[in-house]
């Protein structure tokens, strides 16, 4: 496959967005070193728009970043795809309406993960992102499909754009990559204070039917129509 | 109504101050994403400035803030106004003394506020400022005036400028925007500094004569005259 | 008394130095708003610089410092001395080797002073820099001398440069106000990191005669000559 | 001796590298006031180059470094070294390898070595970078070859680039000086992950065959080839 020249326009213009992305990662202290990644998808196409591998956050640039298709094959670009690659285009494959997604090792997030714990749904905020609990994910070992299934599978399963995989850490989707993003900012701060929360105490989750009031309107109503 | 050239002059600096102290929730790590808003009341008139729905913060200027009446509909501005402004709203109707309105989930104080724990006035900054515990506020669902009123009914029972809005986060008030984003600014310091104590015991708090004369110190000595 | 030129060539360096390493305070987050202070003894004058009462961070400056004698009489500037003055000032009249004092609320160090704790010796840094446990002073109101009586019994009492005034928060003092400072940063470093140790358990203070090693070795060895 | 001119073009792009380096320490908040200091040995040479001792990050230049042999005495430079270099020297001559050394008093990893606890290998992060649980090193006073021989000792004992020295801080090591740096971050964001994970549960350290593979892995797959 050559990328023809709107192609070529279109991934331009992701290779900096997804590159611009990376920087809320850092501003939000998601990410030490250079261990979290961002990726699109190329509207219409078997491609993505990935990190590569290994490199600081101060060298990102829109030309650094590198095209896969969606079996993680590497198609433009001269450096290796980051090692998450395979689990960000399973997740595509499998996904239709995913359009971005974020894979971050951040602190309070990867504590849940490392208990096999979910954040209950104590507060507004998490019912109106999440939409009720924040799944747990299966224990997976890089390498093949496993990590990626995984997601796949604890994100059919609710209403939630996070996954904590056990002993991992987050991964997060959205129609577009800046979604995901969204909501990889948005699990760190909930699981961070839900766990303040029940360092002192144990706060009572919500009652189901207010979780789906509050999801509902703040998925239709919040923002800018 | 149509706003006249005097009043534009009041309402472009408010806009302008509003705008400014959205850097102060970022600066003091009080919110994530576009998570928290700040407004301010139009001194003799019935109208608000208040933030934008989901705008970042590196987005907001004078510009796009916008102008509601103290029923929330909007008056001057291009965006719809922010999800809470009903209940900034109610507040400025409620409370004639009130100039400035904060909203944040900064992490401790949204974490006392998830127990539904009032924070005990153990440290003389408590009883400076709050002149006592800060109380925490019912539980109640986004929509109507049920958050506006559980804000109002819970600071008319207290000397506190800060309620904790059960499973869901702080409210702030003060003659002027500035004295509200000061107030946010400091529950979230002493809901740290007190959750940091209680983790490893249980101090007692301070003798109510004491939070007496302390508080009456500082509303009367402390600053410039 | 009117200030002469030479003294007030001294006072204007003083006033530099005083507000700049204000800057100290903000840059490693020991204050929240206005809430910390530093001073300067003038040497060999019954005078002292300190920050101005209620005055931003970021408005402070070589002007808007203040002069007082050391009775808290303001004698140089334009603006209310601190709140804490009396407590600076009995400091300087009792402790006549120390040039600088600093007070700050930061978090750990204000959460031991909440419980009333001396933060334990169970670090070789602690035995560096405060030669044994950091010390807790008496619980004392704003007004008189009482809490510059408590801050300079409780040092006469212990080779720390830091005391923790109990449910308000740290003062520090040095031979120079940059000394003062690098107290204030270390004793909230120290008490964070101490505060995590004892979260998951016990750790053991460090035997007498190893921190009188340390500590004479540290006093006496490091930095540059 | 004295420097030829070659070895002098070598030193002095290592002095700039190592002065830069000690950025990624106050970035990552690895370091309070000066307590932190990164190596780099000179390539071929018996000979390193250091931070002076007692210096402030912001006076760091590539003029201020210091060059010492591997039993720490001074060969090149203006101010004394690091008061560390007594250990970053003896891991030198003994771990003929290693190519840089820092050491932090970072808050978490301290944390650890306070109480004299490894950290546990329950996170995949653990298993990638470090091979299995983070060791505790002696107690051992500054002054002698107390420290540098717990380090090497530690360190020969296992797979970890990183040693927690008790009561003391962490210690890491790598082939370059960089390398070092990226385990310096490391071993905090991992002490301070796992620390949260314990801090509401006790999660299970991953199976040992899972260590060996992800280990494996990632020192072959991880990065640009």
């Amino acid at each position: 496959m050559s990328l023809t020249d709107e192609l070529l326009g279109t991934v331009a213009e992701l290779r900096r967005t997804v590159a611009d992305l990376h920087g809320e990662l850092t501003r939000n202290e998601l990410v030490a070193w250079t261990a979290g990644n961002v990726s699109a998808r190329v509207p219409g196409r078997e491609l993505m728009v990935i990190k590569p591998s290994g490199v600081s956050y101060d060298e990102l640039s829109a030309d650094t970043m590198v095209v896969t298709d969606l079996h993680g094959r590497l198609r433009d670009g001269d450096l290796a795809p980051s090692s998450d690659t395979a689990a960000h285009a399973y997740v595509y494959r499998h996904l239709p309406d995913v359009g971005g997604v974020v894979h971050t090792h951040s602190t309070y997030a990867t504590a849940w993960a490392a208990r096999g714990e979910p954040i209950p749904c104590v507060l507004t905020m998490i019912a109106d992102e999440f939409g009720g609990a924040i799944p747990v994910g299966p224990f997976a070992l890089i390498g093949d499909d496993s990590i990626g299934r995984g997601i796949v599978e604890t994100l059919r399963a609710s209403r939630s754009p996070a996954v904590l995989m056990r002993n991992h850490g987050p991964f997060t989707v959205g129609r577009t990559a800046r979604d995901a993003v969204k909501a990889a900012v948005l699990v760190e701060d909930v699981a961070r204070t839900v766990h303040k929360a029940f360092e002192l105490g144990a706060p009572a989750p919500l009652p189901a039917e207010d979780i789906d009031r509050l999801y509902a309107r703040y998925q239709n109503v919040y923002g800018q129509r």
